[in-house]
């Protein structure tokens, strides 16, 4: 029988268990700060009718859809978000879902694009949405998780940019962009500006949308207004603008009532700042809209980006159904993790490994990691018997933090010896108690996730 | 633009809160016992080139295969096991991987099977195994992961039984079949004994594989015995068996092994049993295999199943490359779990719910609900500002213990109302450390998962 060559399809990924397992702990902890808010898991499956799938994705999604007839011919593609599938979930089960309505999904997501470096087309989204209220409670609430969660994991020094769908749209309408095709054009040029820079921009947008040189600078002006001090001051500073029109009156009074809210907290004030230039997904949003970077490592991105919506729902209902939600990039959050240092890249969940001489010492082995682990410290035994120094060379590169061995003297007289792998000491024929002191002092710092 | 009607695909399931946090918890425990043993998560795409999958499966599976051609015109197919993917995985990084490798994978395999009640085209496997070492240590692990992941549940009445594929060749061979697709036949029919009863079975024997009256009770007689008393004088009833071949020699001295190294641990004895009846995956399993069954619950099968196999990588490499390894039936063990009445099936994830009378209140509700979660209490602020009546039944709808209620005396006051949705005691204007007392108290007993 010819063998087949082991291989993945181009733009997937295989983890390994560094990866996954750093992953896995990533993943524990913002699930935790989703549920320590009530929200609550959902799941879909990674197959849909195409006709549920295609109708809300963007052209350039359609293209990418995984797509194909199953048994009964039926026309299926693989999920690409799951934004949609979470409309079609509440429009289905509208009776058995009582709102307000707090979900959070984990899952991987699937899209045909092309292949390029750290764009994968399966990957994982994290998402959590508070659906059917239009309080600023909620959005507040949003904002609290992605907070907590961030500095659930070790991250200190971020800044979450807000902003508000209609002061950009009045902004626009301010400087006579008023049809809503010509405002995401507008905003799609602004959003450019790292890319192609403000002389680009104003190119382009006298390119497209001929404006006048005096309404470009407006435009300009007016979006690149960022918050530098505390909110009172910043909100005196631009109160002028709730004159230009009612949009932008109704986005700033959104922006204060939500400031209100969340400065009555403890969660820190210089996390979050208003900013103007952020638009978000730009057909999508209606209300207030959020990007998140890291202080010490602002190039990759938002690493947690969301904002309020207005009709989650229009493909399957007339009902109007909004909410607010944000998605944390996974993959750019472990990589930024990794690079500030706050990730501890192990192969093994095992804190320590236990080794034998020889074999009749198994049972004797596993009845002391049974008894670390009753005392919650992550333990295996190895299976073979082979050379200390093959057994010390797996434990190095997997990770553990100590070795025990079980050799004859030990056996006979019940007790171990103690090695740590970190500083090097090893302490011969301890009691188990004495050992589990030792491997629990050992934890001084606070475990990395 | 014509709606879209809201629906799953026929033989795929979506899971509503109740249901999906309820996985969740599960899951989480039984990753959490996992790890506690060294296994580390790996994670592999849920899509592959179809040859990768092709090749092991049976022919059944290959007709249920999702596949089709990507937009590279590749052929490709969803995974329909973890296995194939894990044996992918450890051929592609065999230099990446150090042996032995213990991992866990959780995730959605698909199958395009007939829709039948309570089988789904999507489902969740729970895979953990110990690759590349045949040392009787790896099996005594594997069943202490069964142990501890069932007990860890809640579970204590279970039964691991105990084979070993040697055994069943060597009866087999004993009562003259010999050829390897004969054995199979023998075991499968064998394997029909609940559904076809004891003359079914022989008339079957008879039928297939010209066994003589003689042969055949021989055959039944020895795939019925059970371990009923403690292992040793169970062991000493068969011992003459093991001078019927060298193959059932092999598989007694295997398991009393594997006692020796489970007798030392503080693990139940009278958790695994000995059942020369349990056959399991006839063609991949060759060395010891097993079944575990809930005692109040035996009528729903195994919720775990595993066994050695002796080449795993056999697609892909000449390479041997054996392991031991196990499934958790998560789906069976939730149903079991539920109808044993130890899930708490909530569609919250909070245990309490703050509602304010005034929208000017939300500042002082989100701040004590911050203070609640620092201290560990998982609770919720209702967004609306609505009838109180509303707001209970919301609670009691989604499973919330407690309600918080901020009107204008708590408000002015900085304290709040709590309400014990169980008992109806409700205590009016106590102060947020009174009240996290109170909530604190209440869980006497065990929290359920």
């Amino acid at each position: 029988m010819a063998l087949v060559t082991p291989r993945t399809l181009s733009g997937f990924k295989d983890r390994l268990p560094k990866e996954a397992l750093a992953k896995t702990h990533l993943l524990n902890k913002v699930s935790n700060v989703f549920m320590n808010f009530g929200f609550v898991p959902i799941e879909t499956p990674h197959l849909e009718y195409a006709d549920v799938l295609v109708k809300q994705g963007s052209d350039e999604i359609q293209k990418e859809l995984y797509r194909f007839k199953d048994h009964g011919e039926r026309d299926v593609a693989l999920r690409f978000d799951l934004t949609v599938p979470l409309a079609r979930f509440v429009s289905q089960y509208k009776n058995e879902v009582d709102l307000p309505f707090k979900r959070f999904a984990i899952g991987s997501v699937f899209r045909g694009e092309r292949a390029q470096r750290g764009r994968y087309r399966e990957f994982t989204q994290c998402d959590f949405d508070f659906i059917g209220s239009n309080s600023i409670s909620c959005d507040a609430e949003i904002l609290q998780v992605i907070y907590a969660s961030l500095v659930g994991l070790g991250i200190d020094e971020f800044t979450i940019w807000l902003n508000h769908r209609g002061i950009l749209n009045g902004i626009c309408e301010y400087c006579g962009i008023i049809e809503e095709k010509d405002i995401n054009t507008a905003l799609r040029i602004i959003d450019k500006l790292d890319k192609i820079q403000i002389e680009g921009v104003r190119a382009e947008l006298h390119k497209e949308l001929q404006l006048d040189s005096t309404r470009i600078e407006q435009l300009l002006k007016y979006t690149s207004i960022k918050q530098q001090g505390d909110s009172e001051s910043f909100f005196e500073s631009i109160a002028y603008m709730a004159d230009f029109n009612e949009s932008i009156k109704k986005g700033l009074d959104d922006l204060k009532a939500l400031h209100k809210v969340l400065s009555s907290l403890q969660m820190d004030r210089d996390t979050y700042r208003i900013n103007f230039s952020i638009a978000r997904g730009l057909g999508y949003y209606t209300g207030i809209v959020y990007e998140t970077t890291l202080n010490a490592l602002k190039s990759i991105g938002s690493v947690c980006s969301g904002g309020r919506y207005d009709n989650l729902t229009r493909t399957f209902s007339k009902d109007k159904m909004s909410g607010v939600g944000a998605s944390i990039g996974i993959d750019r959050l472990l990589a930024a993790l990794e690079e500030l240092g706050l990730l501890t890249k192990k192969a093994t969940s095992a804190r320590a490994l236990i080794v034998c001489m020889d074999s009749t010492y198994f049972g004797y082995a596993h009845l002391l990691a049974e008894s670390f682990r009753q005392s919650k410290v992550p333990i295996e035994v190895y299976p073979e018997i082979s050379k200390l120094k093959k057994q010390f060379a797996y434990a190095n590169t997997k990770g553990h933090e100590f070795v025990i061995v079980i050799g004859e003297s030990e056996f006979s007289s019940k007790t171990l010896t103690l090695k740590n792998m970190t500083s090097g000491m090893q302490i011969e024929r301890i009691s188990f108690l004495k050992a589990l002191t030792l491997i629990r002092e050992d934890r001084e710092e606070e475990i990395r996730i």
